[in-house]
């Protein structure tokens, strides 16, 4: 199979002994130039933009269970079904249902500021006339739990500045004191907690995102402040006079509804069992429309999928779409998803998530045998040519296909450039006129030619060693 | 007076027959020393940003007539004795009282969204019910004309985006919608006027701002979308479908109230009873903190006459600091200010107002007689070694000093850079976050140095000529 690739790289006195003669899948001449037609595909006639618009103009906000959750599996299995995908199916996933009915945050002394403040996903109501409370503020949340008696009776604040990076690290960084922040302050009897946004912009719209209980401690209701506001009460904190802040929030959790999982196939032409599937999440959080979280990774997976399908001639294995169900707040479209195919994993030949919006794709993270490695590294030479060369070995590609690390399915994860993510994810401002459709067109190039060789390669990667399939779930 | 400079001048070789001989008010050495020490101050041990943060963190939101708007007179009372101005002062304004209680507005065909919208300043409410109606688009005033009977009964939107121009002059090509659209939409049948916000930034925070109403015609409700908001009301009407809004505002107007200019002053050394007058303005829109609009300008003109104050030698003139009431919606502080000062405009050497925001000065526009422009371009040269060398004639000054335009005071106007300006104006944005303390210096570096100028001059500029003084209110 690699014998005109030895022949040229003879011909160009390029020494190959280091790669191993055996069947590694590596990327064929004719590979190639199907990978290349891909790129040029994506580049100038790519659809990505215009399904990212249906979906965030005419579904909008679709949280888990929400009516716009409903309106979002109809329009993926019309959309699928518009563009020509086989097997087009919801199947059923029961997700939890919490719903953000209003909230109100008022700093009160040592002057009046109305504060822009968001619900926590999940977080409980307040009392009806809400909670008036002094403020104690905390920079981490080994310093919340430093605080020890002094947080009793109060709102706990904290606040920690997230970083802007290329590779969204900051919001690694920051995003454990969303998570657990309320149970850190309830231990110590606090009545709310506050935090900062897990955000890298200076606007006055706050950002929400999963948070959790102990169900050993009080649920305390728990809100972030847009960063403006988080500074403003930094810097009256600061001044050492008592500051009071009155937060309303009224929330509802309601009994589990149904959802799915939308999914749709390009069969393989030689191998339609063996499959790799490609996916982003179809819920979103309910202030904006989605648009970068994750309407941009369904787009994206979609249109690559569809240009594969589009080739004279579709590759070996059959590329499966997956738009999974309630990535944000739970996590059951990935788990259902690997609960529905159980039978089925030992042919997931691999499986690439998008989920890290519509900016241009920088390379992908992979996880696979290490005798792998070198199907990467021709794998980064190519995609090096529009710039998505930068790949790194581990973690699970994303939350919703972390689900398969147990099987040792080879998973790997888009990597966009998150310089802008975290400035309006989970906002009111995560729209359609976010997302730049030259950059998503590129990240759209860079998924086509990495499924399409994935899906292409005579021999499937080499599985995740028993040894790192170790159940974590990524960022 | 200009010997030791023609010496100077001699001795480099160039030569100043250009320059008039007589008794322009050129800059003599002796100035140019101390609008030196001017500049080292500013940009070394400004307190300006620390005034504005006094402010916005300690005051917030002042629309004219609101507590917000008394706390702020009380604020700019204490704020200038305790900077050891001398006749620190309110002097009484009856400002108008509008009050936004609530709005609410959502796409509901051809598919829901909630829109992010604002009242525009002095609009009416809806009736409690509010108006659910079909959207017709126009993308001008003229083009609002031409849609004839076919906008009888609907909701007008008017699509124009706000280019970005250090100037500004894309708000001034824009704004005219927002002060005029419901006059015309409603000559029509109307029901309600939406427009694009008057901003140049993508947030979901839509800019409000004074429109009008015409006695003749019904006064409709008139609303601001968020510019995402706008830009997909605009793709969703370019597919053709029928659009309907539903638009709910609750706006109330009360009985004037009392309001007042802040004055205090910087006795002149020679002549006291000549006055230069720099502010800004002390009122702010409600959404914000007016850091941007006008706090960095009420800052900026405090602490550069604080800085002439600091001095060892005083100017000969003396500098009257105003902070304005009442610009945003009513100009009830600029003109009352003529109105209370008229016996004493004909001392007024010149006006400066600084309402361009907390960014760099690039350089001022200033309106005098034309002998004047020697001095001004020996103030530009000056001014040019910190960036803020660009100096346009014309115009009068700023919205609250206009009203002095009609006595032929001279009037300038810091020139800030207003890129980045429309992002924020008028929006929830506009808070102390967004002002940049190196540029905030820069900008009083070059008010102080004008400042010190103007008032130092052994003559007193030409005023404007009788032929220029047309009143007019600048954008």
């Amino acid at each position: 199979m690699t014998t005109s690739r030895h022949l040229a790289a003879a011909a160009l006195g390029v020494s190959l002994l280091a790669v191993p003669a055996a069947a590694q899948p590596l990327l064929t001449e004719a590979m190639r130039a199907d990978m290349e037609r891909l790129v040029g595909a994506a580049t100038t006639s790519s659809r990505a933009a215009e399904i990212l618009r249906s979906l965030t103009d005419s579904v909008g906000a679709r949280l888990a269970g929400s009516p716009g959750d409903r309106a979002a599996v109809a329009w993926g299995l019309a959309t699928l079904r518009a563009l020509g995908f086989s097997n087009v199916r919801a199947e059923k996933v029961m997700v939890p249902v919490w719903r953000r009915i209003s909230e109100e945050a008022e700093m009160t002394a040592p002057y009046r500021h109305p504060l822009a403040a968001t619900a926590l996903g999940g977080s409980v109501s307040t009392p009806s006339g809400g909670i008036a409370a002094e403020v104690i503020e905390a920079d981490s949340l080994a310093a919340v739990d430093a605080l020890g008696a002094r947080a009793s009776g109060k709102i706990v604040f904290i606040y920690k500045k997230t970083e802007r990076q290329q590779d969204g690290r900051g919001y690694g960084e920051t995003v454990p004191i969303r998570g657990a922040g309320a149970i850190h302050a309830a231990k110590l009897g606090a009545v709310a907690v506050l935090i900062r946004s897990v955000g890298t912009d200076d606007n006055r719209l706050p950002h929400t995102g999963a948070m959790s209980y102990d169900d050993a401690v009080p649920k305390i209701p728990a809100a972030a402040l847009s960063t403006p506001d988080a500074d403003l009460l930094h810097r009256v904190l600061a001044d050492g006079r008592p500051v009071m802040v009155t937060l309303k929030l009224r929330t509802e959790t309601g009994p589990d509804a149904e959802s799915a999982n939308v999914v749709g196939e390009i069969p393989g032409r030689e191998k339609p069992g063996e499959i790799v599937l490609v996916g982003g999440h179809l819920d979103s959080w309910d202030l904006g429309t989605g648009a970068i979280d994750d309407g941009a990774g369904c787009a994206i997976s979609i249109e690559a999928a569809r240009l594969i399908g589009a080739l004279p001639r579709r590759p070996r294995r059959t590329v499966r779409v997956v738009l999974f169900a309630n990535e944000e707040n739970g996590l059951r479209g990935g788990r259902a998803y690997v609960a529905d195919h159980a039978a089925e994993l030992a042919k997931h030949a691999a499986a690439i998530e998008a989920d890290a919006g519509g900016d241009r794709a920088y390379g992908f993270s992979w996880n696979a045998g290490p005798a792998a490695e070198p199907f990467f590294k021709e794998a980064a030479a190519f995609l090096a040519g529009i710039g998505a060369g930068d790949f790194r070995k581990g973690g699970a590609g994303g939350a919703d296909i972390s689900p398969l690390l147990a099987s040792g399915v080879p998973l790997l994860g888009l990597r966009n450039d998150s310089s802008r993510y975290f400035d309006y994810h989970h906002t009111a401002n995560d729209t359609f006129d976010k997302v730049d459709p030259a950059q998503l067109n590129q990240a759209t190039a860079a998924m086509a030619a990495m499924l399409y060789a994935l899906a292409e390669t005579a021999e499937p990667l080499p599985r995740i060693p028993e040894a790192d399939r170790a159940g974590r779930r990524p960022e």
